[in-house]
């Protein structure tokens, strides 16, 4: 997506300021539009509340007006300084920053364009972009390898619970009586699901004694069972620590291969881990490894 | 379970396609199952909503009807292509087969068959198939593994909360009035397993003070001993996941496997491991290692 | 508590039999204690159902009778086969043991002695000897040596939760009404360990904007510092094990810890772990290892 | 904060009893003011249960009046034996002193000053001075370091939870009737963090399938997503406590401290660690330093 060298220089600066985030006023420009989303978005939900609607409704219309007119400069600018915008426009971001912009202008054109207005919700989407802030980028990365290296036991672990919420919630609802809110298995596996998660709302209840063994038995599975992912996640994130922290040197010496990441001879034998660069103690004729001097002496 | 050689080979490629998943038919035929089973189970679920049941009863009952047909099929189909059906038709799966298919065809014979139509919800268990899946067979025993080895543990755990319960359960009774909801020890063990996992309907909630000081520490106690299952179970995955990065090296010497990834020499009977290199205690070049004075001897 | 040796013989097999548990019949006395104590539990439980009361009432009435007479012969042979019986008596579980059958004589004696009836509820704690059973002591002392180690880590973590709880329900009481159930501050506090444990009863919540939002923190917080117990008890957990599979022993060639407790050679540098039996290797006539054959070359 | 040397031994000595804990008497005066703390937050609390406040309202008065002459003289203590009191009289604990007195004195002067008898809970914070007794500060600190080093993953993990309940909330919003509770954006965030925690108090809960197929999905979501704080957390201590294990031994030749326990040379240097032992490479002579006696040789 970057601009050819053809350009002119302005583009490429808009380039740099508007795409990347590595100089201060590409940082500035990030954080003015994430506080520009957050407070859209902001806008957006407290004009749902009633008591708000009535009292702040015209400002939060013009505000809602303001924030559509900046983000469509925005959206505009980003197109402006791409060489090729079409991998923008149709990239998700960009088919995100779009859908953010249409439903507002289409309600002045159309006379039901006001129902498309529920699109703007849309918009809280853009509130990953925070993600792109450098300083989460390796700890998310960190948390995303292990969430990667784990996906397929979580699956299992989804599928597992998937199972039994369904054999569960047909079980009981073939035991409590339809008055007590099981009056269909899909609602029953609703039940389900709040009780294995240990949600609770209550919503649903059994009455029955035969109900209430059941529901004990989901309760304690659903509480036992968390164990599950959290291992699994406890144990690759573990792992990627532990290798962010270890060099995958083997010491020629003794082979020897956990060193720390930080470390120039081998904790057990002593020898020069770098085999590009002359030990600092042999003077010269590299003798690598020290532990052979014992049977010269 | 395999057919003898002498069958004819319509029935050993059946065999193949039907009870193994390592060829591309045999994978295709186990997804075909598997939607059929998953699609039965949807129609036996909805059709327990009685606002679709009304509307849509008919075209259930067609469906219901039709992977009877289909599963009647795949069941007289596993069992031609087998020597000895009896193992398949005993075995686990088997019996859950067929009392998915029984209650339909007995509805047709017997007045009361109807009952038995509940039987008809046990065919979500065939759900379990899905684990066949190559993709899940590994993971599942890296799970399966470590919830062995805790087992003790967990049942330890399980036994705890059990007693936990009962006792809090009877404290409870005697401290709450009838009125609340604790009429008796049965119903008052159900609320403190509602209140030890975190659930918390609030079907069943304390209303004197020393009521809820006694739930406050059911709570926080839940809260807490939810570590230990989860403490154990992790501890067990990384075991798991550490014994993956055992080499797979065999002992030339005694044929010992799982030798940790850095070890050089067998554990137990000291031979070297690497074939590919001379030993550095045998030869007297390079006398790489301090423990070579064995051959010094 | 052991007989002394002038005590008669049958007086010792008892005492093995009632207080032990290594031999055939011990275990079967055990196992006989134990379901005696779990029947009783359970028919003191029943008796608390209403329904169950007005139709088994005489059955519970009679069996209690003869469980109290069980457990008092067997209190009477516990104090018959020792030689120093109050060291019995006066311990926990002989108290226990007592204070399970007291109410019931009590109540023949004493016209106001069924109020004592409740006391029979501490014979669920005799529950607990299950511990006893062998095969749990081994899982329980790791478990129990991993919450000794991290107790005071636990006990922080307790008194944060204890401080959040204050905290946070003095500040909800000044916020909400006290119509939402926030009547005082000790019922805040209650609401406050109901949500900050995930609980959540929903006998009281909060109304105003505001305190729902304090909520929300509240819950979140509850949510993210079960991360703190779990993890310190999963990486005590890990310890534990981690101990009990690598030996101490150093080796006496390259100074390697960490061995694998069933090593007999270091797998670093191969020299023998076992510093009071001789080499196999470094002999000539048990060459018990194949990988001796390095001495004879 | 310490007094200087000219100051009389008096407030020396009270200096060292106020301020620090490593005497008797400090210990003693430690345990004194927090007991003094613990009763008058008890009676601030106790004080707003309506029943008590008829009965024991006299009392709680004069016993907070007590409490504050109490902590006014000990706060005057604080300044009393300080050569600059300013430090401590504008420091956070200063002013949470200062705060917990003003109350009650103001609203003798005041007409109004009732209403800032609110602020009394201020107190409630000087509970944490309990977090000053010794025996926790290591392992305060320990959890501190842990919590330190993963804040980045869990403002990570927060902001996603963050949003998740915005995006969620907004769907259910659009799904949801308002009849059900979902009157506003907001609220449906209220619900979203209710749900995605596992609180669930039940007070808004869907009505409509759709709201409960989506509803299930955030249960399941939060059931599993508390595997990652749970996960980093527990690295990290683990980590944590594996550095406690490292051996304090300083490298005699370039000073880096933090060796892991089972090196015996220096990771940094190659220096020899073990004083009392001779260099297995230096031939004998001891030259601790084979840095330089290679050279020599």
């Amino acid at each position: 997506m970057k601009p050819s060298s053809s350009s002119s220089s302005l583009r490429v600066r808009l380039f740099h300021i508007v795409f990347e985030s590595d100089s201060r006023p590409a940082r500035a420009f990030d954080i003015a539009v994430i506080s520009a989303i957050v407070l859209s978005v902001l806008t957006i939900m407290l004009d749902t509340v009633a008591s708000l609607h009535e009292r702040y409704g015209v400002l939060f219309f013009w505000l809602e007006w303001g924030f559509t007119l900046l983000f469509t400069f925005e959206y505009l600018l980003r197109i402006y300084c791409l060489d090729r915008p079409k991998n923008y426009v149709f990239s998700f971001w960009g088919l995100i920053d779009l859908a953010a912009l249409l439903p507002s202008w289409l309600s002045l054109v159309l006379p039901g364009g006001q129902a498309l207005l529920v699109i703007r919700f849309l918009r809280i989407l853009r509130i990953f972009r925070v993600l792109r802030l450098t300083r989460f980028v390796n700890e998310g990365q960190l948390l995303q390898g292990a969430l990667l290296r784990s996906r397929h036991k979580i699956l299992l672990f989804l599928f597992t619970v998937l199972s039994l919420v369904s054999i569960f919630g047909s079980i009981i609802f073939l035991v409590e009586p339809a008055s007590a809110g099981f009056t269909s298995i899909p609602r029953s596996i609703y039940w389900a699901v709040v009780t294995l998660t240990t949600v609770g709302y209550g919503d649903i209840s059994p009455v029955t004694p035969l109900g209430q063994v059941i529901s004990s038995l989901v309760m304690v599975l659903g509480y036992s069972i968390l164990a599950v992912p959290t291992g699994v996640f406890s144990a690759e994130v573990m792992r990627s620590i532990h290798f962010e922290r270890y060099s995958d040197e083997v010491c020629p010496g003794c082979g020897h291969e956990k060193h720390e990441a930080d470390a120039r001879f081998c904790k057990l034998c002593g020898t020069w881990l770098d085999e590009n660069a002359p030990d600092p103690r042999s003077g010269g004729d590299a003798a690598k490894v020290p532990g052979s001097n014992v049977s010269a002496g």
